[in-house]
């Protein structure tokens, strides 16, 4: 790192600084310019919180030049992880496609819209059965009920499931019912929940928060894994802006840099990143061709009885012919549906 | 509310919608312009999710009137909430200081700390036993043991203490430690938390998330408030901007904007706003210009030491100065500190 | 438009803003709630300010319910606007490709770049003779000088010319040498020169601005359309949020939304978006899977000494590979390249 | 400035990057870190535009050490500057009050608002001739006309006037009848402009951008300072962020910032930032608290048939007991009013 020392700066003041950073096992290199000195100090020390050297007299910031993020960087492991789930294979060739229902709300409208994603080629089914909603007073998803029906879906129909957990108490009894746990964006940097689902092994597919930026994003992936958990997979769904045109404004750059970041694999989520289900179509093909290794989106078999999210909701035969529209899209950028 | 039809609306999708709006309990009241139809819908249904009509065929959006909060709101209570803890009443006439640093960290140092603040003239002490950082390497508190220090400060001292609570699991041992539990900007919408200290029935703090907007954060209070707990206390901290001068923006509006809307007292926090002492002082006044019902602030006995958040941190004898020059600042509105 | 009326709202403040709407030309259908009245004002007046409304006592606020923009709108004028620059159609079936150096800096360099980015089959040549820069003390372009290098490379390439005009008193000039005048993201809302653009009938290539909405970017857009010019082509050029991974953010969402309210072609500027060449390829796959009518990309014979965004620009040679690429994602979404 | 290689730089390149910076004047000091690779470069060169390094092969950023402003600097000029026009002195000891209606619209209104703002204790006189607004169909202005209200109020009243430039081509006019160009949010990176009114030698009211962070708006100073002018007053009128509750959010912090990089006085525009005059009484005395040199308020005679800006003027009334209220605010912080 570097610490840049203030105008005003003593040489008594640069001397100290280099007595806490030899006392703190770097080796200093000052650099006297025509104006301020600046220390470098090498040693790789992640661990280091720079707050201590930013607070003593004369020191005017800290510039880190090593990312603070080390498990999840692409300079530690730089081929790409593929996380396996019985033959499917996220961050592969292969573009996953995750499908299904804001929430788990009804039997017989969840079983049909399962059916019909898998038919148009998804492999993951989505429904949420623990809901975070911005309102004491909206439904809050069936809990361990809308569980089960998740479960019975996954045997009915064979589609591997994620699902959202939202407490750290139910991290066991969600893992029991899903394939993937889903952290949402509002629990992004719910550190406690990123440290259990870490410590259940279970895959986990990373939301990022609504004003999280990528380096804050990567560091709670960092927090899953150092807890042993390396099946991480990334979800990108929209950050806040000023923009209201649509609900939140989807990153595409974030695809692209994560991929030169990290080696974990990367997925859109075009649903919840407009807020209409008019622009799903464009973002879906926009994220495939900036290289996402999946999507996720949502598909309701009657939005207008939704219980939650339904103006973002595809219908089935909307989403069938999406799944063909984006084939060659896949196939332009060398990958498959 | 108000259902905005599209302009390519046919009478039949119109009144497809007055149906179903009178089905949900509505008395409907079309207006026909010129080029688009709108449609009236009288009854204070707060727990009607919109988006089953916004799915609806030729509806273009919704536009709410009332507010999605109730119970938090000045058109249901309009005097205003004063939290009593013992002999301090927060939202009243005088301005509350809350003080101390960001983690306990060690006994002695925080001790020390403590009797400095409450010298000054703060009423309540402030300190980390729990601490959610961004890094799982940096210092994460001591957690119970951090707990027990607040405990013996408070018998010493006689300070109240705010802490910070991160887990639903949490809820029970903080709350045996503490006069007021701390909800942080990243859990500002971690429901299930928020209901766990709504049960609790102790004072809460509840900081405003880095990208909440004023509604969101007073429907985080809704969940509080209709968990069954009416003690909060709203805290400005900073949201996110493309500004990087500071560490967030503190939105000083915020504070005549929630004293018109809610009933609830509102303080406000410069140290995690700026992230930079030097700006403690201009800040801590302009909000209790503003308004403000109390202020919590950073202290640090020996900041260049501080395992957390040093450079935010004020040594005693500047917040001693600080806490001379408030004094004018509040008289000057007709407070006191 | 709708008013709607305060809580408190006095049944004789309630008539007077009627009568106030009716003395304007509205027809007024107020709607008596159980805690809110709300009217309902019809007839189509764009023109009127409605701060004279909102300052009334008793209103609450102003809820639009036209657009405020009329020429521009899919309202007006349902079928797509193609702009014909000779045998170019930009809007058309084809994506438009323009490409070129940030600035004109060296004819040799300029007219070499030139002629590889036509050979990679580039439509229109970028290149900037004056040159908005954030320091006065950074490289201004050349001016009138670089205005002739620009039509010298126009000759001797084919290729049309599109370059940014930053000040009223220069609209002539550059109309004389160029086929396109740009208006970059800080003019976006430099209402005079909107207007001098506007009055040249000139094609326009409008930036979004880095903070503008899009409907103030549609509004801008308004204001040459309303001066008599209908040749305007959208530049989605990024938005500027708190990710500092890329310069800005570009709002791909932006491609699907503007085609939907607007008749107007719209193309994406990935390198200003990304500020980095790294990025340029997965971000012009985006903006064409996405829908774009064309993307403008900077490309540098030598980006190394360039005085100007070298690093968002891709040498020639990476250029004409991205053309390839970008052949197939065209095919995907029906247009060519 | 330092030049950070990446991981996999050659030892080849780094000796490159090393070279050209000794032929650019710089002095080198190359840090070998376990894993990077840093440059240290010594020279003042900010004039350099470190674009040209930023391309170089095996460059992963550079981190510049100096501010790129130099004529607004404190490090520059260590005292605070104030602007003298007569008698009244800008960045003193005493806090000046600019009032006024948003548009110069009607001889009679103008007059008589300016009569009781200077009854109210304000010294300059606020009033808008040439109009920017978001439509082309709303009120731009009295332009000529306008500008000789302002001449005939000045004489009359005796207070100065401060009063919008939009075009290179009217500096000379609207120098010709006010005593302070005011440079609005939407041309301040608008660089021919700020040209022409450091040019002028008028004192000048600069506007921050909407989007425009600190550093980005004491550069747009320094264009100023740069062609001759130094006499310079910033304004804060609030940014653009995600929160909808206010029009914009004042960036209080800001205050202190500048305060602390520039010499240059700052003064905050509560009525722009905010857009209703209910929350402008708050943020007024927020901004003197936190260390404002001035405020710029909008006061109108009857804001409810104000072309422009309506809901964020106080009437007279309101205005002259704001000024009384603020009065002990000053003194708080050792202030005139």
């Amino acid at each position: 790192m570097i610490i840049v020392m203030q105008t005003t700066a003593t040489q008594e003041q640069v001397k100290k600084v280099e007595e806490k950073l030899v006392a703190l096992g770097f080796k200093t290199h000052p650099i006297y310019g025509e104006v301020k000195t600046v220390i470098g100090a090498i040693g790789d020390k992640r661990l280091l919180d720079t707050q201590m050297i930013t607070s003593m007299p004369g020191v005017e910031n800290i510039v880190p030049i090593m990312k603070p993020y080390k498990l999840v960087s692409r300079e530690l492991k730089q081929s790409k992880t593929i996380i396996q789930i019985d033959d499917i294979a996220i961050g592969g060739q292969e573009i996953v496609i995750m499908a299904g229902p804001c929430a788990v709300e009804n039997e017989e409208v969840f079983f049909e819209t399962a059916r019909k994603v898998k038919a148009a080629g998804a492999k993951i089914l989505r429904g949420g059965a623990f809901k975070p909603r911005t309102s004491p007073y909206s439904f809050q998803g069936l809990e361990e009920e809308g569980l089960k029906m998740l479960d019975i879906a996954r045997k009915e129909t064979g589609l591997k499931i994620v699902t959202e957990v939202v407490d750290t108490r139910d991290v066991e009894v969600v893992s029991r019912y899903s394939d993937i746990l889903q952290i949402g964006a509002r629990n992004m940097q719910n550190f406690r929940l990123l440290k259990e689902v870490g410590a259940s092994g279970k895959p986990v597919l990373l939301k990022r928060g609504l004003s999280a930026t990528i380096e804050e994003w990567l560091m709670a992936a960092e927090y899953i894994m150092s807890s042993g958990n390396p099946n991480i997979i990334l979800c990108e769904r929209g950050i806040r802006t000023f923009e209201t045109a649509t609900r939140n404004t989807i990153d595409i750059s974030a695809i692209p840099v994560v991929k030169e970041l990290s080696h974990l694999p990367i997925i859109a989520d075009p649903s919840h990143a407009t807020g209409t289900w008019k622009y799903v179509d464009a973002l879906s093909k926009a994220a495939v061709a900036a290289g996402a290794d999946g999507l996720i989106i949502e598909v309701h078999n009657d939005p207008s009885r939704a219980l939650c999210d339904g103006p973002q909701s595809l219908r089935p035969e909307k989403f069938a012919q999406l799944m063909e529209e984006l084939k060659p899209v896949a196939l332009a950028v060398h990958r498959t549906i």
